[in-house]
């Protein structure tokens, strides 16, 4: 019954004014003339778009610099900081990650398969975008020029609502992008920003599943319980990345140092960084050892559950207890729950339990061990003596992703143009009619 | 704020009692042990399942006869009495069904793509099973067994909630379905059926999207309606084919009146049976007569606007004016809506009003025209010479279908055994790490 309130808010809002529905309207319009464009016109847009976010450089720093001293009086972490933080290299990044988007392949109008029936019919299944799309992020300013390029050059409609925190960088990007848009005559309305942080108003937004095909929230889990509970239009969660290592007896020890030290430390802070180490209780005593050490030269933090803390604290390697908390648990910090499992059983086990879905590896010579761990992980990345950090659009050949599914539905894995679409059937005949 | 009695309904049901949640839990470990079994296991449960049905006809039949006698007491139209009705026939149409979802080749697995990395990581794309789809359907027992197959083969668990008219009928079918997968040795709640009409259940079911992954309506406005607003997981909707047949200018009349009495007369009462007949006013003085006439022989009631009417009129062939609401209307019956649009502009224009993007056909031999038409028309089954009866999994070469997709996400159109499934990256390398 706490629900109460909040119900009865949505209830009242749907009913009385909304002030998102012509908006979202104005956005599905701009979709279907978006979807129309030529792949010339999509890519002069994006390119002008570049050009404009470099012309406007000093009005978007300026704009970010209060951004900044306004997140810095309300005590914002250093890493936010540091992530809603813009500089001219980070817009000449923006501007070259658009001429990137620019010059991949058009995905809309692709034939995907091709095939003949028996009574002459030709069958094609042909990309088309999926229509407008409401991204839900964080404050990353870059990400609004990003999922705009990505979106445009799919052809599809984008509602963009990145955090409040990023508000004034985000206006002032979008100003340079629209009028890049406006260049190629692209319809304006086929890329805008929510202007508000309010709850409420993204709650509205929430509701237009006639109008808003997908909506693609990227954060936190606070954002994704909110966003799962109020929106009624298909969402594909771009959420939690618990990753798990798992050291098999089998295991070439050296690749397996390398790959925990790469999976965890390259980059703490990202969706396809590990979170927890699982070695083989075959292999522990001689493989923890030297994983510890490595781990804690890269200045990771380890929590040992009983049998690793055995072996590491015999090997004086520092380590804490981990609680029981501590699997499962997504630290985005230079922090690694460590288990001992009992072999390839164990880990999957364990892997079944605490991962979510996103990213796991296996390191091991053992084809059968590989083969099996490929067969019954159930995530999105699945790999086999490779780091997890590799579980991501660039490394895998897709080119720019718009973020990393962790929904199974529709896009499993990085969503790059190809998964910011749809496919129809064309079938083509000579009055072929059912018997 | 009529809202507010609903919601407040939902709001306490989650917070006190929630009998389906064990159910669904049920369902998810089910489908982790389902995914795993290979084909041959999977197909003997197939085949075993079908026998059953034989074997257990008398009884099915007499339940079913129970259910009968209650719906034509309560009133049930005949073409209603028509699709809950079985019948020795129908049941072996069942048991036929079961055998060739059995014989069709197993999705999950499959390598969709693969290709190499210039770091030597071989990256493959590979199948598996969605996890939990609920399936909401309307009263026709033999989608029951159909669901339970396809969802079987496809490696996911099965939630079925059949019509409340059918209950008794389905709670025989899953008897009999229960027992095959017994002999199999696959876990019994693989597949379960939601054993009450209620709708406060069917909400509760509807909350758990931690615990399944995918809801499929497939019936009338109203379920649709009610899914969109309380289902909090993904839904693919199988709802209404407002399909339209363009006569164009250039179409050879002859095939353009076996389209449109085929599009229209094979099977009014199904979702891509054509409601409405467009004509190119440069050939309607010359097309409306043929196409009228056939129609009318076929016995189809027409609803013409002005400018058809006019030419029907003339030509001395029956017809009634069209209301507005005639057009974007799906009679599922023997009645079309006729208009007369201006060229392809306005046939493109009508059917972006109009179609619920289902299927929309074209007749012509003007190739440039039938371009336009495939680029332009957002629909799952976009047809050029064919009728719009052809947009269907068996024609198209899919095999058996759970259903006709007109939601664009994951799945749009005839949605097969693939659909069922979504896909993970594989990668297998020796050592790469990011750079």
């Amino acid at each position: 019954l706490t629900a109460l309130p909040f119900r009865l808010q949505i209830g009242a809002m749907t009913q009385t004014h909304d002030a998102t529905r012509p908006l979202a309207q104005a956005a599905r319009d701009a979709a279907r003339a978006l979807g129309k464009l030529d792949s010339a016109r999509k890519d002069r847009a994006l390119l002008a778009m570049a050009d404009a976010l470099l012309a406007h450089e000093a009005r978007i720093l300026a704009a970010n610099a209060k951004d900044l001293a306004q997140a810095r009086e309300a005590g914002m972490a250093p890493a936010m900081l540091d992530r809603l933080a813009l500089d001219p290299k980070r817009i000449a990044g923006m501007a070259a990650s658009l001429r990137e988007v620019a010059a991949l392949p058009d995905p809309v109008g692709e034939v995907v398969e091709a095939w003949d029936r028996p009574n002459g019919m030709k069958v094609e299944t042909v990309r088309l975008p999926l229509g407008v799309i409401l991204m839900i992020y964080e404050a990353r300013p870059n990400a609004t020029a990003e999922a705009a390029a990505l979106c445009l050059k799919s052809g599809n409609a984008a509602v963009l609502r990145g955090g409040k925190e990023a508000l004034g960088s985000n206006l002032a990007v979008m100003a340079a992008l629209q009028e890049g848009m406006a260049q190629a005559e692209v319809p304006p309305m086929a890329v805008q920003l929510v202007q508000t942080a309010d709850r409420e108003v993204l709650e509205q937004w929430l509701q237009h599943d006639d109008l808003i095909d997908l909506c693609i929230p990227r954060g936190g889990q606070g954002l994704i319980d909110f966003v799962r509970k109020a929106a009624r239009m298909p969402v594909v969660r771009h959420a939690q990345g618990v990753c798990h290592v798992y050291v098999d007896q089998a295991a070439d020890l050296e690749m397996a140092v390398k790959i925990a030290v790469n999976s965890k430390a390259s980059r703490p802070g990202v969706c396809n960084s590990a979170e927890c180490l699982l070695v083989d209780v075959a292999v522990a005593a001689r493989a923890l050892p030297l994983l510890g050490k490595a781990l804690v030269e890269a200045k990771v933090a380890l929590r040992a559950d009983a049998r690793a803390r055995a072996v590491l604290d015999g090997a004086r390697v520092p380590c804490e207890a981990a609680k029981p908390t501590d699997f499962g648990n997504e630290f985005l910090d230079l922090i690694m729950a460590v288990a001992v499992v009992d072999g390839l059983d164990g880990a999957l086990a364990h892997i079944a339990r605490y991962s979510t879905g996103h990213t796991d590896t296996i390191v091991t010579q053992d084809e059968k061990a590989a083969a099996r761990f490929v067969r019954e992980v159930e995530s999105s990345g699945v790999m086999v003596n490779v780091s997890t950090r590799m579980n991501d659009g660039g490394q895998l050949g897709l080119g720019a992703e718009i973020g990393i599914s962790t929904s199974r539905l529709h896009a499993f894995g990085p969503m790059g143009l190809r998964e910011l679409t749809t496919q129809k059937y064309v079938v083509r005949g000579n009055g072929q009619v059912r018997g």
